[in-house]
């Protein structure tokens, strides 16, 4: 769960582009930020962290995706999704250093 | 699930091996493939393709990895590790091509 506004991530560099749909998929769709102790409801397969999506129950008691009814009982933790966003991240981070690092030459053609 | 034997991968390129946790993480722990419709066991946490464990399950009710009771009712689905696997597998044949394409050029000191 962000606790602030997160800081501005540098854009992608264009060759790492194609993981950009990867990182979509590892962030929460209530705060935006990567999962942080990530829950999936079962009956509809969408995921929170658990701090943001308890929270939204407390006020509405359903999916704020898809609407399907939620309690809180119903939350499972998904830890795949927390090793996930773990190796990611730190991916990310190397390949980023990686393709800042390398010298400019022209591209293929 | 597989239903053959896999067709001997490329070895990672050098720059791209800090995706390899990333790799691990989305196959399953019965075929080693990537998942194919991707089941959780809520007890444990743990994911399989949702053939893979249903197979297991026939012959032994437990998870094959930690040994928690499990029956086929309780899997459920967890579709974000389908979207991840796709969007995953595409990222990481561009980035593939991208990196054998690329002139070979002294690394920075
Ligand atoms: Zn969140
Ligand atoms: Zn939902
Ligand atoms: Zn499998
Ligand atoms: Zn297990």
């Amino acid at each position: 769960m962000a606790l602030a506004l997160p800081l501005p991530e540098p854009p992608w560099p264009p060759s790492l582009a194609p993981l950009k749909d990867v990182d979509d998929l590892l962030r929460c769709g209530i705060c935006f930020d990567y999962f942080s102790i990530a829950v999936i409801i079962p009956q509809c397969s969408h995921n929170y962290c658990s701090l943001c999506i308890r929270k939204f129950l407390s006020y509405k008691t359903q999916c704020p995706t898809c609407c399907v009814a939620v309690s809180e009982s119903d939350l499972k933790n998904n830890r795949t999704l927390d090793d996930l966003v773990k190796s990611f991240n730190s991916a990310r981070q190397q390949l980023f250093q990686l393709v800042l690092d390398a010298p400019a030459v022209p591209a293929p053609l």
